[in-house]
């Protein structure tokens, strides 16, 4: 009989640990995870004049994502403090067809991308996502003024490399 | 001509600043905020058990949602500390129809609310937001040896009350 | 039937939350609590020397106090962060008999007091253990070198005042 | 003569200083701390009803303790950042004879054993002894509520091994 | 005979303390700190070419002074935590006499004023000082790998009011 | 042509990153930074009686620039997280010729040397600065209730070794 899954974060008695990694290879490894802002054109707008002025809304949030990979290991309970060597944050816009959220106006749609890498013991999956989903709050806190109703989906994993488990690359699928 | 909206984290002159509050009124204001994890059957199982076991997903989670909250001045940078006078983190499971995105298989979403209530001169909703967030990207990183592809999505304020902008309250909508 | 008494940090459903104090009365509030720490006579005499010298043991455990005070609700999940508006260390020595842990020479303890004060809507004693607690670790910090085997004992809350549950006092029993 | 036994967290000059740990050779080092937590009969029953249900008073302190263990770089004045690979909370329940501090009741104690593992240049005695104090304190600010009165005692190190000073074992006896 | 002044942060042994100021009135109290960062007139060439692209030094600069302002009672170690109501950072450049330091090239010195702002019952000082010093430490890293030889200079109060000590405006005399 | 010189925080389209430091080699690197604290007689003074007292203005300055060098990588935005495996604070006096400023009377200025080591993939520089800036602002803490006016000048790198950029050691000059 298989055995169930089981998170790794767990013994055998089912209490949690920091699991120990103190025997695993030291290896460079990469992480990138994504997140997107659905928003009103008018809070895409504000965003889009400051590219070319100087309050530039994703300059604020590409700095809090940076920020964010090294607050990790302190905001995610059992998460390993790990050297974190590279991060960066990159947005671009999606097309996004009219919703019935934003009540027949056209949204728009954000997307952040980032990337955080290591030369270590496990990996940095964590980091990244923390990132992303760092920058996309910090989005959300330049902007509420504009408009309340904005919403972050789509906070994931894209691709994981180095360490035993090799390589992950999710199948795009939206 | 209508001036054009623009984030109250920006000065005159583009630049950003936190917001001065010392003239604001003190108020009771409450946000909440809610995030959800759309994941396979085999981790959904995984947080069901443990339920009644002691390996408790959700309580890890939850404990890292109220952290975040209290994290939440230094993670997003222009955000004023605030005392946090309350905060909890329910979570309910939601039916989601068989997806694409997880091959046939039927997924799981598990929603989080997240509920913070202060007495002071500005709006909660970032700490509501950040523990809902942390405690989703929690989730991801306890089930993550079992289902790398979980998703966070919806992110998003519910609602608010207090202050001067009063009361908001999201159609729900998806 | 007398109702179980329960931990005010969790709900009705069992699960933990930050209290809600919104409604509670902001008084002054003030916490006195305690630590020892035994230790050898060879470890005491290396403090007692630095009383007089410039490598003052006390001195590095009486700031580490202080700033621990101020770490409380980052360290103890539940606590909310409230204005510390005083924090003092102070430390003395008491006899103690010989002891069998020390193999028959005179064992020495240090005490460790601090005292903490707010305004505020909810006690301040985690602050005043905290600060007692990391106090007393600073010192095995600092001579562990000289005696690995020092024992931290006594944490306990000395004196509470302030707020709705008035004036607590411990009876000396030790 | 023989030297006067001295803290290396000071220099020549009695000065404190980061002690310089960059020639020291990189090994696996563990450390076990132990922390007791005496209570009166109604605080230890509101734990163990816990166990089998989810308000559980020892689930939070275990997360505490190993958030504990990642704050100690920051708490504990001269202790170096090292990378923490493992750490583990284990608790359990000891007899205690009826003692006067509880007044005729019979009283219980619950034991922390925090044990914590790095491959660095220096041990991780503090990670582990911060673990076990910082987990205690969230027992007694969990259970507050019901006894005020409990007490912490005999926070200590009761084992070490890595490193050129060997390995350490508490000879037992208490 | 006039006693010696004395730092309030000692109590009458001398020992530190975090000063008690629950007695204190709560008033609105500013306070605006200043430093100044001599560079070459290459490095000056670097941050001005920003202020017309993205890669913008001043915006790294002023966020870092913003958050520098919120970490403030956890880097200076007696300093209570107030609530912050207001952060600005501004920038702007002086001219700088010939200096021998830079071997006979014309160097720039950029200033940073750091204005703060509480309702609260001490004041806001140190919080401005230390955003003044952050956001040159800042400015530093940007560019140290063009300019290695930069001097941060002149951080210093400007002025501060509010509170029982009045008002402070400094002399301009450099 | 020789292209501009560009701080390496910036990636091709000018926008911050933190700089990927994997391929790096792992190297023992030392950075020494000063900063000095210009102050009035009386405010000297304090200082030094507390060289033979408790009250020891140096010794809490030099806990918070070795504490300050422990937070460097969360004040400074784009700063790696290196282990910092020694750091030493070192103070002395300066002559200062009658100045201006403090109008007629004879002026001090206390010098701090921090010195910070680590065994990494990327310089120490940054922590040294912080480390000297951070004591020099916790002098200013002190001893700001006798002299508000103190100054902080020159907070500057004095030298670096280690890593493939080699060795700086400013020519003094002032």
């Amino acid at each position: 009989m298989k055995p169930e899954p089981r998170s790794t974060h767990f013994n055998a008695a089912g209490e949690v640990h920091m699991v120990d990694v103190t025997g695993k290879d030291i290896t460079v490894r990469e992480a990138v995870a994504s997140s997107m802002i659905r928003m009103s054109a008018e809070a895409a707008e504000s965003i889009k004049r400051g590219d070319s002025k100087k309050g530039d809304v994703l300059a604020v949030a590409r700095l809090a994502g940076i920020s964010g990979a090294k607050w990790t290991s302190h905001l995610i309970p059992l998460c390993h403090a790990i050297p974190i060597e590279a991060v960066s944050i990159d947005f671009d816009w999606m097309e996004t067809a009219e919703s019935a959220e934003f009540q027949g106006s056209s949204a728009w749609t954000l997307r952040c991308i980032a990337t955080a890498r290591t030369t270590g013991k496990t990996g940095i999956e964590m980091e990244a996502m923390t990132a992303a989903s760092t920058a996309a709050l910090t989005v959300y806190d330049m902007l509420k003024s504009i408009d309340r109703e904005m919403v972050i989906h789509q906070v994931r994993l894209e691709s994981k490399s180095g360490g035993k488990s090799g390589v992950f690359l999710r199948e795009s699928s939206e």
